[in-house]
């Protein structure tokens, strides 16, 4: 039997610390197993009760009649351990561990889940400070979640795994009254054992679920996440998370390089952006989106048809979907001839979009046979319907004319509920129709449709990397100075600027002589990475000026960094059509590589575009690195703006991957890496890296 | 009896075209009137029935007892206009119309719509295609919306105006559902008499309204708009607006000139903002903003105390806060002593914040206490409390708990409802508490009370304008050059560059000789507008060089052109420590000012402010240019960003205001205007114009 067996159908469930007063938290995971029809074996484990629910208690674990397939754990932290290494030893399949006071809670905390974790042994464990799971396919609850307390529960085909227990009861309840239904829902809570990854990966294989939401508070293996997240790509099931966290982004200090360019809440979005998830900007959205995404029905175009008996929310729709993207054009001649010869009167006008029915629609035949136009029509990719006051008094006029229009499997469907009418979204909710009370949530969940859609397409063209070329010999660890960064650069294909490392002032002017007529005199020292605030560059000398350039800025480095200098960097003066930033980083999340535009402005205005590399093995694909390219606002710089050369976008995506494949080649070793700037020529022309640097890890780290 | 009363408090009420049919539309309004209580005297009009509710039913206007106050015109619009002339000649204060088929429908419905207003006469108007007007303080509905079929409606204070009557209708349900009441709703739709700005300037002066909320699809007279909104200001009411149409502007095709930079809605921006009007962003904003500020609480910080009964859900709302510009500090010593003097066990964490009083913190004596402590402390300003489960099973726990303790005018509280608990928001917001179940509206709300607070300090120190200087002698019409554009700006302070109007090449090299070593030569022609493009700009040219280049220049105007120039500018060579971008343009709703950062990176970015310029007499202050300034991501250029010399900020502004009080001094016949580039150069060395256009309408437009 597999853990998701023994967790999702146990045949026995112990619960360690039941209680025979239904008011307290530890009296309703036994009243909530019985209630919603649990047909398994019950073993409530209680020393000083001998019956609990009409069902006999047991006054230790070595009592019970059996090893259960999975055990409750309500007791307090401190009896906690003690529980878990009896259950352990019984053979038990895996323990729920309610009890909080652990990582959450400080140091003491931390060494009393250490502790836990070893007091379960091979057993596996959920939580500790879970509120439990919740398989509502097949009405198991292994949950204290006052949220169980609702008399119907709806199976559906969502299946939620959330970092708080107390966020699974509130989206349960919520979603219950809006008609959505969960396959299983699970918390994870401290994930001392079984983590978010690991159920996102049992959910990919879940035949009950469709779509997987996820409420992230902290992805502790990402890796692992990322893995889990490709699989239920590949099964088709898209993957839904709403992350907190976001504001300590904000109140990062503003710096110009790479990692506060980044941001944490950034490299999350790079996540997600990579493992195909799609982020719920807002709470709401955590249930709006997967409840589009659960009725099957793909969206495959941008034009969307709203169908209305009150012309201001059809405005308000409007102007929503046009928000999040969408095109509602007015239907082409046949569309059009269809609807007109359903007029009835000359109160209606159909031959718009928002097509407003008035009043007069509301009668059951006219709107089914409209809706059949629409569904039918070749001119809408999405149909939205509006349900207006008749929906407080009649909530299921309008869920039955769709129920008995929409068929299956055909473009989707949403309806907005503009007056308060929750019986009338509940209904729609329950015949598979996603049904909202915000227009943004509606345009949300509109655009979750497309970017799955999307996604699904993309999903089918992964493309394995190029062998990695080797580690250059004789890698240096800390800080490179600029021409070993730069060589480094150009050991994996990224080309630098021509330059001689010079020691005096005559090396200065032959080197000048080779590469001039001007060139650019930098400070070349590992030690000093801010060279141009010790004066350490000059632009612009010539075979005449460079040797006493060479002795002023030995100088000035002498007088304000407190030691001689004695190499120094002579090199051709490079430009191009445009200069970008490229940086990379190891973050806890993974390889962050960032793209920028150069400059002080840009910088300022943080028009960057942010990838996490994929795993060894994997390589990042040129049109992921064209789409970075293309979102930035400052595209058209590179792409001929007002009469500029287009640039060398093709060697500077050949740019880009190289310096990935570098970080990924370099691994652990690598710490950071940037190139500012990099030149982009013009078309033909390829890039030059003009200045660098990388910091590498001590070489005892394996690469 | 002042419009306002008549509309408001109507002694008598004349429903023509009412039906005794209650299930129709045109049977609502009687029924309403006395089902919610009017106490005045109700006429029906209709020649084919006896009695309508048991009240007499009038054969037709003439037979009327009495002028009525106001009347209620349900006939379709063929029949309206007849009934309108009618009622205006009995002398009928107002009439609310119903009927659509107006100027919303196309030509046809234009016409009839002047028609009616030419039949009203001296007769005030609502509508037409109004769903009318309803007086919650006082219980008289003059309306047809079926949100009135409701059991009980909430008086409360807000006040809204609504431009589409099916919007009034739905926001009318939602906020009953909630327990947020209204003073007085009005559907101004058509508006073609009575529109918004008549309904704010009256809900600035009604005791009854508190706050006043708007929803905008658009103001049709900007001018009064603002006065209403300015009079609603100093009468402490703060106004919220939700305002469709922003998508249009999503679709406006990339453009470097001013109006493309501004775009439509951020024209409504800069208005809302001038008028010191709050913008709700969604539509749930548009009741929860108001929702919060009818509280009256003042906001006077940003720490804000969490407390919550459950960890997930205060974890969440910190990061809602967080994201909506709030701190969560720890209390500091003193409440921290007296939140653990109420501990209770070892199970609540009291002294960190969000302050988690776990299951046990629901006993009410607890929560009254802990609620009394975080009310006193000087640590916050604000105080949400969370509504954990327990919502659901005793929705009035944490209401009369908040009830009890929070007294008159205090700090604000607000509420976040985490699972399914209607009955707990409702409860909530009958006690005078606002309650969300959406974090981010919480967090909006939350800044919405931040705002009104700010905005209120800043309405006592409205400055007056300086006396506008006169305008130039032989002003001149049409496109100007740009040697009298800059003329022009200087006039009115703008320093420009300096510079000599030359016609060959020998004026040229003199020109060249007293601006030299360097300087620009450019083609002046009111003609020719982007010069560059017909190589009509050469920078850097010497007295060696400048004539030559002018003779070549002269050759390709006449070639690419066609026409042969026979005027060219010499400039100095300027520069600055940055190059700023001034606009100025008529737009429907004012004159709009655009400042923005130069060159090409910034234009891409659209890194802009837009400022609306005040109604004349009064002019834009120092401070709201400064304000425009610190909001431009690229301000830190003009700060002394990474080792540049500070820019000459104070010049800036002096030559923004100047800028904008030629706008002003222009009126009508400026129709637009550009610097581009302003080049800003150290401090105390002031601001120079090196390029711009000026536009003007004919001279017969008086200004």
């Amino acid at each position: 039997m597999s853990l998701w067996q023994r967790l999702m159908t146990p045949r026995s469930v112990a619960v360690i610390g039941a209680s025979a007063d239904p008011a307290k938290t530890s009296g309703r995971p036994v009243r909530y197993l019985l209630k919603h029809g649990y047909g398994g074996r019950i073993y409530p484990v209680n020393p000083r009760v001998a019956e609990i629910e009409g069902l006999r208690c047991y006054p230790d674990i070595a009592a019970l009649p059996e090893a259960p397939d999975v055990a409750l754990v309500l007791l307090g932290a401190e009896r906690t351990q003690q529980a878990v290494r009896e259950l352990a030893a019984r053979g038990t399949g895996a323990a729920i561990v309610l009890a909080s006071g652990y990582a959450e809670a400080g140091k003491q905390g931390e060494r009393r889940q250490r502790e836990l974790r070893e007091a379960a042994g091979a057993m596996r464990i959920l939580g500790p400070n879970t509120i439990g799971l919740v398989n509502l396919t097949d009405r198991i609850t292994l949950s204290a979640s006052g949220a169980l307390d609702a008399g119907e529960l709806l199976a559906g085909s969502i299946g939620l795994v959330s970092q708080s227990g107390g966020i699974l009861g509130a989206l349960l309840s919520r979603a219950t009254a809006r008609g959505i239904g969960f396959s299983r829902l699970i918390s994870t809570s401290n994930e001392v054992d079984l983590d978010l990854a690991d159920f996102v990966d049992m959910l990919a294989d879940d035949p009950a679920t469709r779509v997987i939401a996820l409420y992230v508070e902290s992805i502790r293996d990402p890796a692992a996440f990322r893995r889990a997240a490709q699989k239920a790509a590949r099964a088709g099931k898209p993957v839904v998370a709403f992350k907190i966290g976001r504001s300590e982004s904000g109140a990062r200090a503003a710096a110009s390089h790479t990692g506060a360019l980044a941001g944490a809440d950034r490299v999350y979005d790079a996540l997600f952006a990579q493992a195909g998830i799609l982020r719920a900007q807002t709470f709401s959205d955590l249930l709006d989106m997967p409840a589009a995404l659960a009725t099957g029905r793909p969206l495959t175009g941008s034009r969307v048809a709203v169908l209305t008996s009150t012309g201001g929310a059809g405005t308000l729709l409007a102007d929503s979907l046009g928000l999040a993207g969408f095109e509602l054009p007015a239907p082409t001649t046949d569309t059009a001839a269809a609807l007109r010869a359903l007029q009835d009167g000359d109160h209606a006008v159909l031959d718009r979009n928002p097509i407003d029915v008035t009043l007069a629609g509301l009668q059951p035949d006219l709107l089914r046979r409209v809706l059949r136009v629409l569904l039918d029509s070749p001119d809408y990719d999405a149909l939205v319907v509006i349900v207006g006051s008749s929906g407080v008094a009649r909530p299921e006029l309008m869920a039955e004319a769709l129920r008995d229009s929409i068929g299956e499997g055909g473009k989707p469907v949403l309806a907005y509920v503009s007056p308060h009418a929750p019986a009338a979204a509940e209904v729609l909710g329950r015949f598979g129709i996603a049904a909202f009370h915000a227009p943004e949530s509606l345009g949300a969940a509109m655009a979750a449709l497309r970017h799955a859609h999307e996604m699904a397409a993309r999903a089918r063209d992964e493309a394995p990397g190029r062998p990695p070329r080797a580690l250059p010999a004789d890698l240096p660890s800390g800080t490179l100075d600029e021409a070993r960064s730069k060589a480094l650069f150009a050991h994996y294909g990224v080309p630098g600027v021509r330059e001689r490392i010079v020691h005096d002032a005559g090396q200065a002017r032959a080197a000048a002589a080779e590469l001039g007529p001007r060139v650019a005199l930098k400070l070349l020292s590992a030690r000093i990475t801010h060279k141009t605030e010790m004066g350490g560059v000059r632009l612009g000398e010539t075979v005449d000026s460079v040797g006493a350039s060479l002795d002023e800025m030995r100088q000035a480095v002498r007088s304000q960094a407190g030691f001689e200098p004695d190499a120094f960097l002579v090199q051709e003066m490079a430009s191009g059509v445009a200069e970008l930033i490229l940086g990379v980083r190891r973050d806890a999340l993974g390889t962050a590589l960032l793209i920028g535009m150069g400059g002080v402005v840009a910088e300022l205005v943080r028009d960057t575009a942010l990838l996490l590399l994929p795993e060894a093995g994997a390589a990042l694909r040129a049109e992921q690195v064209r789409e970075a390219l293309h979102g930035l606002k400052t595209w058209p710089l590179l792409d001929g703006y007002r009469g500029r050369p287009p640039a060398d976008v093709d060697a500077l995506v050949e740019a880009v991957l190289a310096f990935a494949e570098m970080a990924q080649a370099l691994g652990p070793r690598l710490v950071e890496a940037e190139i500012n700037p990099l030149f982009v020529r013009a078309r033909g022309q390829g890039v030059l890296a003009a200045d660098g640097v990388a910091v590498l890890a001590d070489s005892d780290i394996a690469p």
